[in-house]
């Protein structure tokens, strides 16, 4: 469905500093605060889009690096977009691959230009400029696109820190450009709304520089990026307050690769809007399932003969027809039904954490829900 | 669902010698002819039942082999049997674990009393009984169970062939014995439809004697094993025909192993009613696919660019959704939804050929229909 409606955002009730919403896109409405899925290379892993409707996603993200490589960015345009091409004819957000070329910072690059990495498949080189990084995003077509942003690692020197970040705002300026100046075989067939990146790693004036600059630009919506990258979660909610406090209230703000239950608690409760992480696939495929109790590694051997749903209260397809047992089974025996299974439980779980949270919202109780999720949520204590 | 019918089969209609039927089960009634996909380890591999259930599967085979090795028959039963263990409400078939444990042949021991072999697991060493497999079958709880069989490779010699298949008479007749004589505890909580296995060879004499003895014996369904394992079509067809000569009108054939859309037709024409084969997963896992015209290697390059559906005439769910580049995409980035929607796509052709088989059947104009499926259809070249 692509109903050519520009890009906005409605709150719609507040509780404190949470707030719920709805982001209207072309190819429809999302509710926030909304969990979005990673679907890395135009597929969220495992799951059909049927089967992510069912589950309650409204927006899927993708990759804009992995997508450039493969199948090429040229490809997606010609097949009609991101949407058509992977069925998912709902809204679609892509990152500015940012994230990604940095992670191979060895292999790159940097200079005011752009970024020089070498791609992870063929050891190739490719440059990412601002500029090309919008034009992929416009030939890939998604609702919602990132501006190109440094994401620096953790614990890192302030002096580079401020670098980076002064040079993030300059390239989110060059995007802004970019996108305004795309000729119309270029842009897009519907209108994208272009998000601004908030970076300052783990400095609270840089934090503050960054998201006040960032604003003063203008964008549809805001980006928090370099948090949860290794920092301690005291200080990732302290630079989440600084930088929620600089943002305007009336775009929607993406916490970026954030999904663990507890730290997406504690950014509604601080007034974030948006969700993405690679949590509940990945610990789908390891065989670790999210429940309102905690987490659960159903490939353990105490599970053998637990004929239980994975989660009792859970109406996910999973839970109504299937045993823990048979799960383990299947993930036992290399069966692909068995990552399958965890996979669509855990989105499944975490579409649901948010839409209890929207409700606690709504009914002005978010501290008391937030209060009973604790009381029964046990976080868990392996490593990502 | 459990009615707690007993096993029938009814005629409906005949063309020649090709007939259609209703097979009821206390889980459900299968129109024949059926092509039964194969789930080794209780999944059809990379299909959700509620997946197999829009594509119009009737039932599913299981292994009894790889069952019996892992999670093992009696967490089966304690699980409620395969069909609530699996969630799959609708009726099952499982083999008897002969194919597998002769295919083991170097490592296995023959005496008339049952075989030894070695698991592929761990090198355990294992005995098979008829008495066994029936008592391993009880466990599973399978609708329709298989008898304990020697399935001779190809070429063999006669004398060999003929111990086999006289062996495999007197297992049958211990089987059906052992199953009359299982204590309620031992039982499946619904009757079980135990099937005779005719074998022979290449060798027609034996073919018909096996057919014979085995019919006396009295089953409520006759299976055909030893085909397909690599000898010429036209004596596979010629053995088929010999076969289906000396057995009952009024029970169901159910020719084992065999999948191939070409040896579909000709042994539909020739009067079978059941088949099951992995070929459609299997290929489906190798990025081929099916279609009315032949088979296609949608992972090939010629495809990069190709958004059409796998089969424009097709209605199943990736046809309907997805392009061949994008299904060749996630094939070459190893997205496990690419041989998923491939599987898928292959498993709805087999369904949707025995769909066309009953109708023309049913409208006495079978030959006519495998006329014009032959003018369009191109057998594949290569190998299994």
């Amino acid at each position: 469905m692509s109903t050519g409606d520009r890009f906005s955002f409605a709150i719609t009730a507040g509780h404190g500093r949470a707030r719920t919403g709805v982001i209207t896109t072309a190819h429809g409405k999302i509710a926030t605060p909304v969990f979005m899925p990673v679907g890395t290379q135009a597929t969220v892993k495992t799951l059909t889009p049927a089967e992510l409707e069912e589950i309650g996603v409204e927006v899927v993200l993708a990759n804009t690096y992995h997508l450039y490589l493969r199948p090429g960015h040229e490809l997606v345009r010609k097949g009609g977009g991101l949407q058509k091409f992977m069925g998912w004819p709902h809204p679609v957000l892509t990152d500015s691959g940012g994230y990604q070329v940095f992670s191979l910072i060895d292999l790159s690059r940097i200079k005011e230009e752009g970024v020089t990495f070498q791609s992870h498949l063929d050891g190739s080189y490719h440059l990412f400029t601002p500029e090309r990084v919008v034009e992929i995003q416009a030939a890939l077509g998604a609702d919602i696109v990132m501006a190109f942003d440094e994401c620096v690692s953790y614990p890192a020197e302030e002096d580079y820190v401020r670098l980076a970040c002064e040079r993030t705002v300059r390239w989110a300026e060059r995007c802004r450009n970019r996108l305004a100046g795309l000729e119309a075989h270029l842009a897009a067939p519907w209108p994208q709304a272009l998000f601004g990146i908030v970076q300052g790693g783990m400095y609270p004036h840089l934090r503050q520089w960054s998201a006040t600059r960032t604003t003063e630009l203008g964008f549809p919506g805001y980006s928090i990026g370099g948090l949860s990258v290794g920092e301690p979660k005291a200080l990732m909610y302290e630079m989440l307050e600084r930088v929620l406090e600089h943002l305007p209230e009336d775009a929607p703000r993406y916490l970026m690769g954030v999904g663990h239950p507890e730290d997406m608690v504690e950014a509604v409760r601080r007034g974030v809007d948006m969700f993405d992480c690679v949590v509940p696939t990945r610990y789908g495929r390891n065989g670790t399932v999210f429940t309102f109790s905690g987490r659960l590694a159903v490939r353990n051997a105490a599970f053998a003969e637990d004929f239980r749903p994975i989660d009792e209260t859970c109406a996910c397809y999973a839970c109504r027809n299937f045993s823990r047992a048979y799960i383990r089974h299947l993930i036992n025996t290399d069966e692909i039904l068995g990552i399958k299974l965890t996979s669509l439980h855990n989105v499944y779980f975490m579409v649901s954490l948010l839409r209890q949270m929207r409700r606690a919202v709504a009914d002005s109780s978010f501290d008391q829900w937030a209060g009973g999720f604790y009381n029964k949520y046990e976080p868990g204590q392996t490593a990502d």
